[in-house]
């Protein structure tokens, strides 16, 4: 298919292409506004998604729109940025070009400059059978899809009449106990105990049965050790169970296995790995990646022996000076990776500078923070340790903050406000078929087959 | 399956079924609040939509969640209302009762008194083939479908090289005149001319061509034929163009046929046809129903010799004395509809009071309305006939009032404010792939196999 994405107003501009409209893309972009470069910005998807509140669409609080914005549209006004949506399938670093998938046909664009920014996905393990029985939370799609698995639940449990399966439909699990699998946890069960108890007649939603498994000895491995405990010790007062060292070892359509421990449970939900985005690897044997399929990147965030190819974000791997971790995969670091790639190249377009006058990439650690309920956050911020209401406070203020456009800082805010008074999450739409076609981890039973409907009397 | 819905906790109490959880429906259960009697509602889908906002989802302006809420939670105060999560499948008047899908099993009810209020579809003469082509507008899946689609076609164009392919990319044809497809053409065509022009390159998205089409000689045909004129005048004015007495004949992936006149479209919504819900079929040979398949009943709403059913809403053909016409299908019809019926029962219930003493249904005709776009409606209201901007503010606040819960009466009117003041719609996202796996009605091109993926220069 003939298609052409861009006919280039000034094809003599170097050519700058960046790969994904996250955090980290959108900020190279940004700070290449002024330079003398045709930036094109290829996503699969039309909007970026503010991720550290997707966990919020899951859970009814908040619209996808509230969250997210048409990349397009954040960018209109940089005037030498094209937004193109369509899907890289490889990039080819010796012939500098990439080759996408637009609309039904494929294409290949030029670049001179490269800037990967494709992000990560779920990780299984090697189990990628799990996916379906277990959903992971990284698009809208996913939040939708989780948002669904959990009013579901409940509206199985209230037809249930074997109290084992209505037990099991009533359960939920969440694998994984880092930020994403501590929010979820802490959600499911203030609706469950909170928002919809006076919704349905044959179950008390408070009897709901919340866990959170986490492989390691502490939750939020990111965090210090007191603030670790600190959600631990918030999150059983809600009422979640919390189960350290707890290797999940098989999911069915039944319940998950830990070793030869089973637990029947409908629900189970996916906070544990992450691995790049397979770009990374499709660079080709000459580009290392760890074992998360993250890029091993230079001090300058190039891949080495390409130094006009940056990798950013998810999905790199980078080391700072004097550190011994990677920078971790959280929005700060993504916009920082992108921010600084998109100035080295601002800096040498057109210049002869050499790029081992570098200067390397330095990650500036603003704080980490994570939600654990209505009034309850665990975070550190300039150094000090924050917890309780104040630091939901401060994480409520922030995230508001650094939301893409001013509509949704309000609407969120808002609706924040009114949830937290009224115990509310107004978006508990089941969207499309309200059963799903599988039935792992989730609250529809495999079908026995039915020779003789049963008559209710009582309806 | 042996799922019982419902425990009956008084099982004494006489049984009334409520089918639909839509205006009509709704209207009824809560007319029996204070009744003894045991009231189920069932709906397919956990929401009602409040549907005359449908079209402000369709067009980005709003999100689904701001115009729905879960009918349990609607109804969570009425406690001897149960609400069931299932698609009723047959209704037997004979046996009195009900078959149903719920979860993977078919279950059955037994009812004394039966509501139906199952609503409508789209109907689409005898073409079922062309819904995929043309989709319509009645469930909160259709409306993001149809959001989908609009922000697609544009995404097409800005990669779309033919001329001839990029304008049919920028064509939008709908079909039918009725107040949704002049709603839906005057959103698309501020879209288009005030919203997005600023986010695209390759385009100017103010080219757009929107086409609405209706068979009969005026627009709005239920509206006084001076109101008709203005909504056509405000339209043209926005440079919609306005086809009447044009009848589609076809409708195919590239455009549509009027007769032999053919018009190159790859994006065509319908707003033309209204069908029963099948339900009404389904009653039996007994129970006459009109062409459109709505079930013709008697002066108080009840199927002829079954005085203990009622058709309410959009799935009755309802005349009431004195008049020719059925009461319209609109959301007040449905209301007094299902409100009538559940006084009926209420007043009947337990006493040996006769049918042939009820007194008759009579419509309130309250008035309609209809917007146009931005600042411009019509309608007429208490005997009065209302246009361009103080009807339009008369329409926003309607609306805004009869919204089911009051945080979406807040959403809904900042949303509004904003969306003025800035000519934005901030809920612009594609979910789901981005592509469709059918290309009819829209613009995704069928794909032409690629042999020598053809390599862009200028990115």
């Amino acid at each position: 298919m003939a298609s052409a994405p861009l006919p280039a107003p000034r094809p003599s501009l170097p050519r700058v292409l960046i790969i994904g409209g996250g955090f980290a893309g959108l900020a190279a972009a940004r700070a290449l506004a002024k330079s003398p470069v045709a930036v094109t910005l290829f996503d699969r998807r039309n909007h970026h998604v503010f991720q550290p509140l997707l966990y919020q669409v899951a859970t009814a609080a908040l619209s996808p729109a509230d969250i997210a914005a048409p990349i397009r549209h954040i960018l209109r006004r940089q005037r030498n940025c094209h937004v193109v949506l369509a899907e890289i399938t490889s990039v080819d670093l010796e012939r500098k070009l990439v080759h996408f998938v637009q609309g039904d046909g494929d294409a290949t664009a030029q670049f001179d400059w490269l800037i990967l920014a494709a992000g990560a996905t779920h990780s299984y393990f090697g189990k990628p059978e799990w996916e379906r029985l277990a959903p992971g939370l990284k698009t809208l799609e996913d939040a939708t899809e989780i948002r669904k698995r959990i009013l579901l639940a409940f509206e199985n449990a209230e037809y249930e009449t074997s109290p084992q399966r209505r037990r099991a439909a009533l359960t939920f699990a969440i694998v994984g106990g880092g930020p994403t699998g501590v929010e979820l946890a802490g959600a499911i069960s203030e609706i469950a105990a909170k928002t919809i108890p006076s919704d349905f007649r044959n179950i008390d939603t408070k009897t709901t049965r919340v866990v959170l498994f986490e492989g390691g000895d502490r939750l939020l491995p990111a965090f210090p050790p007191q603030l670790s405990e600190r959600a631990r010790r918030d999150l059983v007062s809600m009422g979640v169970e919390v189960r350290l060292n707890a290797r999940v070892t098989d999911i069915n359509v039944d319940g998950l296995y830990l070793g030869a421990e089973f637990l029947p449970v409908r629900n189970v939900l996916w906070a544990a790995g992450v691995m790049a985005s397979p770009l990374g690897a499709s660079l080709g044997p000459g580009v290392p990646t760890d074992r998360a399929g993250r890029v091993l990147v230079g001090p300058d965030l190039s891949v080495p022996g390409h130094p006009r190819v940056f990798v950013t974000g998810d999905l790199a791997h980078a080391v700072c000076p004097g550190q011994s971790e990677p920078v971790a995969g959280v929005a700060q670091g993504g916009m920082q990776m992108g921010a600084y790639a998109g100035r080295v190249i601002a800096s040498e377009v057109g210049t002869s500078a050499h790029p081992a006058t570098r200067k390397p990439f330095v990650y500036k650690d603003k704080g980490i923070m994570a939600t654990i309920g209505r009034s309850r956050a665990v975070g550190v911020v300039g150094g000090f340790k924050i917890s309780g209401f104040p630091a939901w406070l401060f994480w409520g203020g922030l995230h508001v903050m650094f939301l893409v456009n001013y509509r949704s800082r309000i609407i969120v805010a808002l609706s924040w406000m009114w949830n937290w008074l009224l115990f509310s999450r107004d978006a508990r739409l089941i969207t499309g078929p309200a059963r799903l076609d599988i039935s792992g981890g989730m609250g529809v039973a495999p079908a026995p087959s039915v020779a003789d409907p049963h008559v209710h009397d009582a309806i």
